[in-house]
């Protein structure tokens, strides 16, 4: 059996990721391919129960260094238990979010570095990273107008407006530095058109 | 403000830790010195709820770097919220166990070594050490008579002989690697005489 594609979809908050990954597991699996379609923090019964430890409560609940490890617990019981068993049966794995909002998120602030962050992902989940990564941007007016019409934010979203520009800057930055694993996708585009170029950045493995 | 002595009681179960920590804090509060009393995995409001999710479910629940994932984010939250704030006001924090009981439990199991488990004490922590640590030590059969006498076990000590006494070997090997901050006490002592052995490996400091 050849191993599944596993491939992630990044960007900050409202930017379309899991509205994405729904519709790029359906045209996979319309191709015949077996999908699974899952999310970060979270994806297994273990990284569910830990999400809820992070997402609950006020915002100063955890200092930086508890919630990066708290958030690679999570993820290490999710590649063990969901991510890894899907590739080796040959499923293709989607992800809403993996190691790299955390490299965005917890990779600058309170003492942490890159290296940290890279550093509890090769202790938790043996340093899996994803065949291709895919980075959705848009525009701040736009980022604005999809998070007023979602009605609100979670713990994460609700940064003022120049965090979440450093955000984006970051993750332009990693995107830049691995060309090969990412591709930057103008989401500012209709749903279908970032579905098609999302699907082009796969058709080498098609 | 002199800074606190952090002093750590490292052991198997049922060695008598927690009877001696709290002993050797009301001599310690009887020479007017303040101490803090506290334990892992816990010993802040997070560390605690953390605890929860370690103690609760299956043996097979988290895997092991999950596992020493939830453990050092949970002695990061307890390293931020109490044992720094009050080392930092001069008080003397006494542990029933810390990063050592992970470096014995996880650190040579699942993939995952001894440099591993300092490596995530270092992002989670900032690598601190205690000032001492004592290793209570009791001859198998007394260990065997303790747990009975307890009426059972949590999942921690619920292992099989052959895992207490790999255990109790790793122990003394860091004890012996690092004699400047261990000291090995012999629990199968009468209680107030392991006391006296602990108050004397403090009295440098008295």
């Amino acid at each position: 059996m050849m191993r599944g594609r596993f491939i992630t979809l990044e960007g900050g908050e409202g930017v379309g990721k899991s509205t994405q990954i729904h519709a790029v597991a359906a045209a996979l699996t319309a191709q015949g391919i077996e999908t699974v379609a899952t999310r970060e923090p979270g994806g297994s019964k273990g990284a569910e129960a830990i999400r809820t430890l992070l997402m609950e409560g006020s915002d100063d609940r955890w200092d930086a260094r508890s919630e990066a490890l708290l958030f690679a617990a999570a993820r290490a019981d999710h590649v063990a238990r969901t991510i890894r068993p899907a590739l080796a049966r040959g499923a293709w794995v989607l992800c809403d979010r993996f190691v790299d909002s955390s490299r965005a998120y917890q990779g600058g602030g309170g003492g942490l570095t890159d290296a940290d962050i890279l550093t509890l992902h090769r202790v938790g989940s043996e340093g899996l990273l994803p065949d291709r990564t895919f980075l959705l941007t848009v525009s701040p007016a736009e980022a604005v107008r999809r998070l007023i019409a979602r009605g609100g934010s979670d713990r994460m979203g609700s940064k003022p407006a120049d965090y979440q520009a450093r955000l984006g800057a970051r993750f332009i930055e990693m995107a830049e530095a691995e060309p090969g694993r990412w591709r930057i996708i103008d989401a500012d585009a209709p749903t279908e058109q970032v579905t098609v170029a999302i699907l082009s950045g796969l058709a080498e493995w098609l």
